[in-house]
Parts: structure tokens; sequence; C-alpha cells
């Protein structure tokens, strides 16, 4: 079981920068070409200094309408949002807001790999999720239903994916797993 | 000729903002799943007033080091930059940053679908550029060649985009004649 194998995880880093780290070895590699999009700003007023770059005085976060990173693997197009959870055992539906899951609904219409990776930052333990399992979670907490995926489940439906050296979270062996 | 068919583009609207449009076409009629990428910014200073939403205070443009447009079409990765020129005879390279090309390169690598949409302003025509050819293009501009390509080979070697009216760019039938 991962919890007895030895775990590179580095506690100070967030699962972006491990993420960006992870698909920098991709990109170098020649393995996949995935980047984390930037947030989106609404600009409202900026200055343009004659001798200096221009500097953007006043602007306010949007929220983003799609997931936070895309790429090509393979041929394939990949779209993932990642989402860490300090919550032990589950995964409360109200990380994802409900644009994100409506992208990731469009892009498996078009036949895109589309999925979540799930850090619980407790044990340091990371899953993918794919999307056509957390929208069916989401559907049913509209419905109704509970507003969190229960850990267990997720250790079930979902693929593990463990620390390494090189990259340091090799989701893409696990994106393999959902692929074939 | 195309020059004698009626031209439903809209001499106000900028590329970036006609694609925008043809992308939301395409959205809603589960054609494809393609965004322009937020620009990025590197943000110094935020405050976050108690009351109201966080106010970012001093921010500076970034260069992407990616193109603009990406998504999904038919499970097949979607990858493009759109740039407008007012050069009537040729398209100047230098409307390309270095890092624009390099990521095109490591797409085609991945078997992703690239390509540059390139507007001539001074008669409103629009046309897919091949990303392989770009490169060709840019290689032989570092080894000494041309610093343009010139507007007859771009009509010989690219695919014209006719305005319509619903969406207002049809790229994708473009796409689809760069795929088959
Ligand atoms: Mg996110
Ligand atoms: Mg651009």
């Amino acid at each position: 079981h991962h919890s007895e194998s030895v775990n590179f995880s580095n506690r100070g880093m967030t699962l972006e920068a491990e993420l960006n780290e992870s698909n920098q070895f991709y990109l170098s590699h020649e393995i996949a070409v995935i980047h984390k999009k930037p947030t989106p700003i609404q600009i409202v007023s900026v200055d343009y200094p004659k001798r200096s770059a221009a500097r953007i005085k006043e602007a306010y976060f949007r929220r983003a309408s799609t997931t936070d990173y895309n790429g090509v693997y393979q041929g394939r197009y990949i779209d993932f949002d990642a989402k860490e959870t300090k919550n032990k055992t589950s995964f409360p539906l109200k990380n994802f807001h409900k644009h994100q899951v409506e992208h990731m609904r469009q892009c498996l219409k078009q036949d895109g790999i589309c999925f979540a990776i799930i850090k619980f930052i407790s044990d340091q333990s990371v899953f993918l999720l794919r999307a056509s399992d957390l929208i069916s979670y989401w559907d049913k907490q509209t419905a109704g239903g509970r507003k969190s995926i229960p850990r267990k489940t997720i250790e079930k439906i979902g693929v593990l994916i463990p620390y390494q050296i090189n990259p340091l979270l090799p989701y893409l062996h696990a994106v393999d797993t959902i692929i074939h």
C-alpha cells in the first residue's frame, strides 16, 4: 500500500507548484506540452511611463471560465484542474465552480481527456479523478445528493499518483491508464 | 475569386474579437471548445479591502510563453495564434516572438494541430497558415533569409478563411482541410 512507500513530496510545496515542475519536466523531455493558464484579470487602469514598462494601476481578479491546465499529449487534448483539500475523509465539491464543471462537460463531448487532480494535504496523497466521475457526483449533488466525494470512493474509482523524483508528480502515467 | 464575394467582416472589429465571437459560436453549438488564454500578468501588490473585492494595485504585463488560443475539436488538440498586419504585400515575421514559435514546434512534436491565423487589414482577408510553414520561414530567417512571408506565398500555401455570418470566421473549415 502506498502509505508504506517512500514519499518524495515536499510539504512546503503547493500542488500547483508540484504540477508546474512536473509539466516543465514533461516539456523539456518532449513527453507533453501542458501549461497552467494565466490567472484572468480585469484591467481597469494602466500607466504608460515614458521610459519604462506599462504599469497596471488598478485591476481585479476574474473568475476563470475554464480549468487551469490544458495542453497536448500524444495528439490528445488534455484538460484538468488541480485541487487541494485539508479534509481527511472526503473531497468537498465546493472546491469546484459551476463554470469549471460545465467546461469539463464540454471538453468531454469533444473527446478530450479531462480529469481533476486532487491532493489530500493531511497525508500528501494525490489522485486523478476522471471528469465523468466528478460530473456524476456534481449532478447528484444538484439533485439533493451529498456535497462531497468520500475519500474511500476516490481511492477506489480514482488513480493514485505516487510522488517520485522526476517528474515529482508523474500524472501522465495515471492518464495512460484512463486512455487505454 | 474571394475579392468579388460579399465580405461580412466588420472593419471596426479586431481579429481577436472576431475569433472570440466565432469561438463562442463553436462552443454554444458544441462544435469545439477553444478559448483565448488570459494575458499573463506579474502581480506586485494587492489590496484586500474589508468589504470589497481584492484590488491589484501594481502589476506588469509578462510576455506569453505560448500562443494565445488553444482547445479541443473532435478529440484533436488545436493551438494557434492570431496576427494582424497593415502590410499589404507580405507578413513580417517580427509579429511572432521566438517563444511562440518554439511552443508551436513543441506542439507539432506532440501531434497537435498548430497554425497561425493571419489577417491583412488592408483588404480584410484572413488566412490559416500551417505552423510547419511558419516555422520553415522562421528558421530560414534565422539563417539569413527574408524577414517576411510574401502575401502571394500565403495565398498559395495557406487556406483562405472567408468571412460569413455564423460564425463570422469559420476557421474550423480551414482546419478540416489541413487535418484531412
Ligand atoms: Mg485551480
Ligand atoms: Mg497574439
